[in-house]
């Protein structure tokens, strides 16, 4: 299956990223690898966190995908330079999931404070941070790591009195902070998206990295015509979408479905 | 440093297990193993369970441990007969956490009637209910996993509106099950201990594996003439705690501290 889009995540949560490109490209093929016997990246030290992306990008590259999405927050705060280093060819094309998202935030904000969070590794490695500043060195930058909102999207409980009273607990320092743009920069965290937005009120806008990220994959697939239908020029086939992971679990593909939007079927193990 | 005990975990908890044993047999040499760049095991598949903890078993026994003591439950749960296998001539003697927490859950119970808590895997291994029913047959067990307890903890969030609500939300169904025991089997849990006493009430009460496991540890040192004191009959020299782990993280040192209930020093990475 050549010519697929390669979406790595470092487990079940960049099924979320995977769920928006279906929905913005519903033609293409797509090849979702999840380092499910490592996760989670977030608690991990840098080294080990590119080591780690470096042996899932060479899967997927195997593979001939014509674009890595990085959709791995931590992966993709840590590990994208040397994922650029190493495919500095451009086979494949390597995106990450912290340049759309930046780009979306800065196109939103009118106070130009902005908020950004994400796992431990995220916040600390100050990805972010950079990135905004990178392209707006005016832009005031307020963050905080949210740990607790992996394992309440993964037991189901975004709706939940636990789910509220943790939100409030980790962003109700930013009310006060006069931000109107936060950036939800982990994978897990659309799952939340209402319980967040009901935390913080309706002043303040949240961008899903997963949406950004998507629409990015489509205008560069777009400019540089290499979308699928535009590329083939031939009668419509269903697109394909396989699963790898890493580790076999029910609990893949009984959460997975969930972030997904969609059955998850026929997930295979492999080693990287 | 030979003769020192050593004490295998996935991560950080088995510092409440560690601080048990320090309470117990302050003379003890120690060697901690935290396989923190592979944690958590609660979420991985059997087979991997088992091929970690073999490889941390190989780098204690290594150091000729005397004794070694598993107390990442789930590993207890999945991967002790394979331990007990490779170290069938005792060098180093294998103990886990299941069959002390076990033995004192039936000398406690009355109603014969004991819940059981702990990671997805160490559920779905039924590695607890089996042992309670080896040795009394006639003892009915109930179980819950509890996933959040783990983040809760490393959170300091533990007297929490947030850790009693999940409590609640998690343990309310054991109140109508007749249990008056509960086994806390997970290292993080015992650092909840009184959010869940306080949660299930006064009438059931909980066994702190890590209290259990310890007592077993020098129960056995005794009966067999090993205990550190005993075996040297010299004079006191203090006794040295070496922490290793496989992958850095100042993360361990914070959350340890606080799981050991002392300071950490002289952390060391290696690799497995």
């Amino acid at each position: 299956m050549r010519d697929a889009i390669g979406i790595f995540d470092s487990g079940i949560g960049g099924l979320t990223v995977l769920g928006e490109i279906l929905k913005e490209l519903p033609d293409e093929h797509t090849i979702y690898l999840g380092d499910t016997a490592r996760v989670p990246y977030g608690t991990r030290s840098p080294e080990t966190v590119v080591r780690y992306s470096l042996q899932a990008a060479r899967f997927l590259a195997e593979k001939q995908v014509k674009l890595l999405v990085v959709a791995c927050h931590t992966s993709s705060a840590v590990g994208l330079a040397a994922l650029r280093t190493a495919y500095a060819d451009d086979r494949p094309r390597v995106m990450g999931v912290i340049e759309p998202s930046v780009r979306e935030a800065l196109r939103i904000t009118r106070t130009r404070r902005v908020g950004i969070i994400g796992t431990d590794a995220t916040i600390r490695s100050e990805a972010y941070a950079h990135a905004l500043k990178h392209l707006d060195p005016d832009v005031q930058v307020f963050t905080k790591a949210c740990p607790l909102f992996v394992p309440i999207a993964e037991e189901g409980w975004e709706d939940s009195e636990v789910a509220a009273l943790t939100a409030e607990r980790y962003l109700r320092g930013f009310r006060e902070l006069g931000i109107d743009t936060l950036i939800l920069g982990c994978t897990h965290y659309p799952m939340l998206r209402e319980t967040i937005a009901r935390t913080l009120g309706s002043d303040i806008r949240l961008v899903d990295a997963g949406e950004a990220t998507a629409r990015a994959v489509r205008d560069l697939l777009k400019q540089e015509g290499r979308l699928r239908l535009a590329a083939a020029g031939s009668a419509k086939r269903v697109a394909e979408h396989l699963f790898y992971v890493t580790d076999a679990h029910e609990r893949f593909v009984k959460v997975g479905s969930r972030f997904l939007g969609r059955d998850l079927e026929g997930v295979i193990t492999v080693e990287l």
